[in-house]
């Protein structure tokens, strides 16, 4: 599913820490290209080069990822799972209605899920120990909670958020991905189901082993280490 | 604007408190139907009826707005100012790069910008006084900062965000909007000239206006009290 010829690529970070490999957003658009069938190829930044002027150019907000489609270069995941959504029947359905509600979940999983997980995520990652993380944590968990709870009711009954499989799976699968240190979409038979039934997709377990394996490749120690 | 007879509606709250009127979602379908120059009706729901199940067969997060055009029923303003912007090229280019860049900064909007303001907003607005919100504010402040510079340096020299206003301006505009009770936007020179542009827009006044209108009439008192 590479080639170094082909006129799609995807830019990632070069190398990242084991606690967030896995959750990097260029995942989302490795599963949308593997779904789409579509060939591409790797490129990478290092952190460093991140916020230089010539990567800004590209992603205003120094993060990854970033796709190159033919002469169309794109920041935001959601937007370039879209955009390769748009190119494949797989991950969008044809008429109107169908692209009205992808798009509807694809912004509900980034805009109305995604900002009430990755609250939990930071706190429980990246400041476990704060004493405003442990005061505001229950209040975050609420918030969460509901949110899971409506989203278990939507799925309640539905193998995806419409019809068919689409983009908007991908967005939400990897939204929850970055619970996986807690038990909290266990707790929603059908959100767990749900995510479950996304995730064992051959195309997310490529995705999946591509970026693991790829993050692997860049932390193992040098081969040859003498020369 | 408005008529009975139309076959788009946008459901709104029937009333809300003085602290969040202009900021209601609303406004961005509100603003993106005056620059389509589309005629539409407002329905409206009211806090207790949001949880109904009747609403949530339409918005599964009882939130608002919830937009119909025609048989299509969506929620998230997102979704539905592209579903909108899709029908004008006067918020959309028609070209298949305009296409994806307007959709990129829509995103870019919603998920890495409105994060990033919304827990400024909620601590200032509704946690002034909590030890954990003093504690957290100045990584958040932090935060906010960096992303409104980066936004800065993308719009030195341009009017809007790709090459004519699009969709994506109205809720860029808008997520700023949520900063109004600070200062912010107006230590990025290129920023706050990009804000007060999109805000001067004919389109952009209507809409705030409208809306403002709407809840103060929700909330006047009545006319005839003794009857």
């Amino acid at each position: 599913m590479t080639s170094d010829e082909c006129s799609r690529s995807l830019t990632t970070l070069r190398w990242v820490p084991d606690m967030v490999s896995g959750l990097v957003r260029d995942i989302r658009v490795r599963w949308a290209l593997e779904e789409a069938g579509l060939p591409y190829r790797i490129e990478t930044v290092d952190f460093g080069e991140k916020d230089l002027p010539a990567y800004r150019i590209l992603q205003p907000f120094g993060q990854v990822p970033v796709y190159r489609d033919g002469d169309v270069t794109m920041f935001e995941s959601g937007a370039i799972v879209h955009h390769i959504a748009m190119q494949s029947a797989n991950l969008m359905p044809n008429d109107a209605q169908g692209r009205a509600h992808t798009l509807e979940w694809m912004f509900a999983a980034l805009n109305s899920i995604e900002p009430v997980v990755v609250p939990l995520a930071e706190i429980d990652l990246f400041e476990p120990d704060a004493g405003w993380a442990q005061a505001q944590r229950p209040a975050v968990l609420t918030r969460l909670e509901s949110k899971l709870a409506d989203l278990d009711r939507v799925l309640a009954g539905r193998a995806y958020l419409i019809s068919q499989f689409t983009g908007a799976d991908i967005l939400m699968a990897t939204v929850l991905n970055i619970l996986r240190h807690t038990t909290l979409v266990a707790q929603y038979p059908h959100l767990a189901a749900y995510h479950r039934r996304c995730l064992a997709r051959p195309a997310a377990q490529k995705a999946a082993a591509d970026q693991l394996a790829f993050f692997a490749a860049a932390a193992a120690p040098d081969p040859d280490p003498v020369h």
